[in-house]
């Protein structure tokens, strides 16, 4: 009864069987299959824009790589404080970009504002030689706080990167799930709102380790692949992590898994508005739920055989609840029951 | 009848098998699960000395981590002039140390003496500032020309790394394809003969992508995990690449894996030998032939659907072929009958 | 009437004399000669410590290779957020460092305390590979803002440092202006309390470009001249900037130039008081006065023949004015009283 | 009696009294000033063609941006196995470009064909994702071995470079010497030949410490200021450093000091050359000559109090002389009466 995060969880029969189609005979490598290939021409279909679509491993570097090729080493990302490149990648964004800075912006639910961005950027110094440049803006859909941007929201941050020239980039580890909440298409919340590279994930929805970075612009492809290879992220036998994106977006399976683990999301979250001295920090809009419990229920849950994280930064009691494609329902259930039962007890 | 590289080849059996055993339940993610911790300790049981072992998913990656955590920013890299660090990672050990430089050398069969080593190094300028200073040594095992280091000779390097503080590093993509022909133990040709870091490839040779980073240097491995983290290499669902490190380790499948390999390339070494017009041009002692044919006869075989690559930079006609552990022994007796075929119908 | 930096100023008699001195005869380049090695053993006397001293040409690259030798690619660099490095070097640190990064904090008068670096360093996740890992604290000496560190407030910063086995880092580009406010020894604010690597300058107090490194510790000496020629900062005819640095601590000279610039700020401030409207912003410890004034009267002034600038990200009307070693009395007195008339005349 | 350098010499007095002129009342600080637009406009009719012009005060630093701007990390820079850039900065551009390789080549007098360079191209894997990709061209002029390259070999490899859409960089830290020898005018060996970025040296020939990076690309000058900056290389109190550069080129006061320089040398190699048992081991063409001569004359000339460097990695009694601006003509009578002396008390 695992809930401390989406990739605790395995990999989705539908791809696991992928891997093994996948195992038949040679293949040229290095991506010059015919499964890449195709993976790139599906993507191209399901977000109706031309695109390049490189295949990687982790989402860090298909961050990583997307910013290097929007930022150079004098170069600044803006981003949430919370956001992932911020704080949990270990300065990668700084290694592939040759050392850009990135600029924390606070913001509610883990969302930077345009209004807020815009007042940043009118004081940054532009063309000033003493200061890191202006070079990016980082979104994460949905947020490191189980939230999502809606589409008007992306729209008018991509209006100050048009104006201020600069990329405009998705952290989409989340990305199914957030679209799904959104109930938009992929088209509304990327290209058309202004996002010029998407890192659209696959990890935590069910993949083993794939990752596919988006570029809607062609002029940020030409260096990608030689960064990629340089990084150490172009893998040999590529069929086999093209072969997981490829069975992740037949069939709306991306979506499907998606839907399941909001859905496990939001009956786990409704179950626990039951629970006496429980809140909930953030809206519950993706897979994550961040609450807050007393010491004691959150005790019993854990002896009860339920593993999650407190929530580092936070008050003390702060807890993170992550679903994905393979919870299970009986557990979300018992986690329910189990948290109400102890509350009554402490009562 | 694919002989264009062992990374045409698709995954082991037994791999595949491992990776759908691992997909069972959740797991810590990061690498803090069971299967990690059990190819560690099953690595020290292997080598026969205490060693920490991190899993990665490319050569590129292990190779330019494992020279990171020995060589500054203005350290020098020795390493043959076809080295794969040198020729074939787009500069990867340069993005991972922060811009050393990488100093080629030449040596028969892809391979450095110890003596050539030695007198680089006494006109390296040591304790100049002027210029880069030597920091580690790369051997490549066994070699891109498909011949092997003996014992003796690394043993000869590694007393000059020793010698001169050097950190002496080994690329093993094809290790495996080494043991097996010169019959040693891993000890012999590692951490005895001077080896601080071995980059120990499984994919070649039958895993989907995966490969182990060696270090039997306590020191070393201080700073590898964060580097690890910050180039991108720290996979989530770790458990999936060390379920197919597991599985090669167990029950010598490495090494059974390589010795087909090995075995393919030798008969099919052998086979050539009596085409007339053809020329051997290094030693075949793991699962690479490097050869010299007619025009003709190439241009027939790969009508006759074989298909090998020229190699470039050689003499025009000069081609490679790569075994793998999935080699059918009937495309090796077909590409030989077939070599001859033709050059009776040519004679 | 130039009060917008003290990098305004041109070079003191003294120095400039000095060059002319070792314009004779030829001389052994890239720090070999006598005069370089004269600095570093009158260094030893002033800071009554054994040291390293290496010089360089500017502010940024002393800050940036101190750092450097301080802290790794996945480092993080402590220090407040309108420092030097933070903001106004265009991602030097970065640069020099591999891409660490940097963590601003918010402090009164520009200036950082321990009880809030305490706090940040428990929540950096030490020992987690996620994050990077803090490496190295920095503080300004004199502050951006014209503040002083006092010798217990270092030494507190100090400890924390050595709990957490940090770097300490001192930004000495107005070191001179901050002793002789402080009346302290330079052992009092330097490793007596911690410190060390202090960058110390000597262009913004009257030379023509010299700064020195000072390294207490010779572990962080091991690999700073390497690291210094490979960012091509060591200067071929070394003897000039050494022979700057020689002028400038014979006889006190740099406490004599920084006394005077003091002086005149503390004049300017204390005859700004009684002009209606004003209000000083921080203390005036050093050779900065950060004022707000009515924009008719800054109107005024500009008109008159002053020249300043107005104070990025402050409100409207706020500026800095800066006085140097060479700064004329007789200018502070007419923009004193020129402000007066000013006001006078406005009321 | 220094033969050591051109760098062990002082400054021209033309150039001290620039400083010393430049050392009245206050000015704008980093680059803003009047001096520095002058050297710019007079480089504009020096070189006859627009051009943006960027003083710094290393050789290594003016190489290492020109080349940054041109090179992208996983780029190649082609350049002699001699270049200063290749040995002799520590691995600077590899700093400043984030890693590229530098790509070593041979030939006679420390000069690089265009036939090489053609070939070393056609084999470089251009557009092959494994390789680094070709970016950058850097010849010396006047090279490392004192020789220069003719107008005609420049133009033949500016056409490669053109070709190959490579940029251009000539390393100048003695392009005065080489335009003397040549004859040449200044444009005749830059941008006319095909060459996109000059670092023009100042230093080596009566400068304290100047250099100009020269680009006649605009598209290049659009970063050059950030990097600049970035690596500390923008100098707080530039007008002195371009105080230097201004009087440099003012009444060809570069061509006069370097035509004593060049003539210096050749009266010394002339001289040299009835010394019985001297070699010269290559063409005097600049301000060095480079001698074979018998162990028992150098040891006498040295005991005579001449001072000049044995030629690192060349045959043992393998010295190098170099003349300056600032040789004396006695100096170089003495040492070939001296040479000659020993040499007749040996016969």
């Amino acid at each position: 009864m695992d809930f401390r995060s989406d990739n605790v969880a395995g990999v989705a029969p539908e791809i696991m069987a992928a891997l093994a189609k996948a195992n038949e005979g040679t293949s040229a490598s290095y991506g010059a299959d015919d499964i890449t290939a195709r993976v790139e021409r599906r993507l191209t279909e399901i977000f109706e824009h031309p695109l390049r679509a490189f295949p990687v491993v982790t989402g860090t570097s298909a961050n990583s790589l997307a910013l290097a090729v929007m930022t150079p080493p004098f170069g600044a990302i803006y981003c949430h404080e919370a956001a992932h490149i911020m704080v949990d990648e270990c300065g990668a964004p700084e290694m592939y970009t040759g050392g850009a800075k990135l600029v924390p912006m606070a913001g509610k639910g883990a969302k930077i504002t345009a209004a807020d961005l815009d007042r940043a950027l009118a004081d940054a110094g532009i063309g000033e030689v003493h200061h890191v440049q202006p070079a990016a803006i980082s979104l994460t859909q949905a947020t490191e706080l189980g939230t999502c941007y809606r589409a008007a929201e992306i729209e008018a941050i991509g209006e100050i990167a048009a104006r201020y020239r600069l990329g405009l980039h998705m952290d989409g580890a989340r990305f199914a799930n957030a679209l799904v909440h959104l109930g938009a298409k992929p088209k509304d919340i990327t290209w058309k709102a202004g996002v010029r590279a998407l890192s659209l994930g696959a990890t935590k929805n069910g993949a083993l380790a794939a990752e596919i970075v988006i570029l809607f612009d062609p002029v940020l492809a030409e260096t990608f692949a030689y960064r990629r290879k340089r990084a150490g992220h172009l893998i040999s036998k590529m069929r086999f992590v093209s072969a997981q994106l490829d069975a992740y977006f037949i069939d709306d399976l991306w979506l499907r898994l998606a839907r399941h683990a909001n859905a496990m999301a939001k009956d786990l979250a409704a179950g626990l508005l039951s629970v006496p001295g429980m809140h909930l920090l953030h809206a519950v809009e993706a897979n994550e739920i961040f609450a807050k419990l007393p010491a004691g229920i959150l005790g019993g849950l854990r002896r009860a055989g339920f593993s999650f994280y407190d929530w580092p930064g936070a008050e003390p009691g702060t807890i993170r609840l992550v679903t994905s494609f393979a919870t299970d329902p009986r557990h979300v259930a018992a986690f329910i029951s189990t948290a109400k039962n102890l509350a009554s007890a402490a009562a």
